[in-house]
């Protein structure tokens, strides 16, 4: 599998699952959300913008992708509801691997850049990396249908945090049938 | 990292917690355990009592592994101990994977047997299948006091749980400090 076909994969409406390990502290805290997955072509507006902030040149990016949420966290009962978009730009002499472009949102640091790998395994490998936190996001999918992550946060105060999200495809996408004989048949 | 490596840096006493998402009803469920890993011989009398279960040659066994627990389910606040022996067997022609044998504590059925299989990410599958239930398991270390697992059980019935579980390092294991290099950094 290749980051495209990743995020043709992912591409859809998922019920998504999180629960949050706080390490320090034993405790784990649930969010549930409604996530739509939409993926941007390498020339699509929004792409090319990332890559202009981040002064790479635009055509260079593999794919990007939308990722918009509304759901709740346990303890609060609110609603949370946000998007951003994702940009890969493959490595020159790596076929599966290179530079991840995340927006943010904020107005003093709209761009975060961090480093993505697809494995041997099909699992994509997301890090990023600040003064103050390291993050590390592996996503696979256990069956079309299914989509698993388990992040890892490092903050540099010590505290850590492990979260799991488990995602069931609630609405299709059209390249689902065809990686399916790729996918692990576990549970399908 | 080899299967005899992998068991090494997870000898010692853990805190575990895990939850487990019930992917048709959209609900979790915590658990918290004690879990204590002893790594065992090839020729240990628990290594060669599950061989000879299984008709297989005891020196065949790459090592074992004897896993006790004791902990409570959120949800029944009741406690649940107990222990199991895993032995782990190398295919003859491969040299990172094999046969997995794990003692069941049931009368009837004593053992029941899978696969195992290190990844080139250095993450440990374990497989079992039977009529009713398929089970694939994924552990990796997010540094060596940092144990993770992915549990996706799926039923015949088409019931499916997703399982989550961090482990924090509670007591040592002299084999960490030989390993540490090549563990993941992120989390250490």
């Amino acid at each position: 599998m290749n980051i495209e076909e990743f995020f043709q994969l992912s591409a859809g409406k998922w019920f998504s699952h999180r629960t949050s390990h706080h390490l320090a502290f034993n405790k784990s805290e649930d969010g549930k959300s409604d996530i739509i997955i939409e993926m941007l072509a390498a020339d699509h507006p929004e792409v090319i913008k990332l890559c202009q902030l981040d002064e790479i040149i635009p055509n260079s990016a593999a794919c990007g992708a939308k990722v918009t949420w509304n759901g709740t966290i346990e303890q609060d009962q609110k609603k949370h509801s946000g998007s951003t978009v994702l940009v890969l730009v493959p490595d020159v002499d790596k076929a599966n691997e290179g530079k991840l472009l995340r927006e943010t949102g904020d107005t003093k640091k709209a761009l975060v850049t961090g480093h993505y790998k697809i494995g041997t395994d099909e699992a994509l490998i997301l890090t990023t990396e600040s003064e103050t936190i390291c993050s590390e996001e592996r996503l696979w999918f256990a069956s079309p249908n299914l989509r698993m992550r388990v992040l890892v946060i490092k903050r540099a105060d010590g505290f850590s945090t492990a979260s799991f999200t488990s995602e069931i495809r609630m609405g299709g996408s059209p390249a689902a049938a065809k990686v399916s004989e790729a996918a692990n048949p576990v549970s399908s």
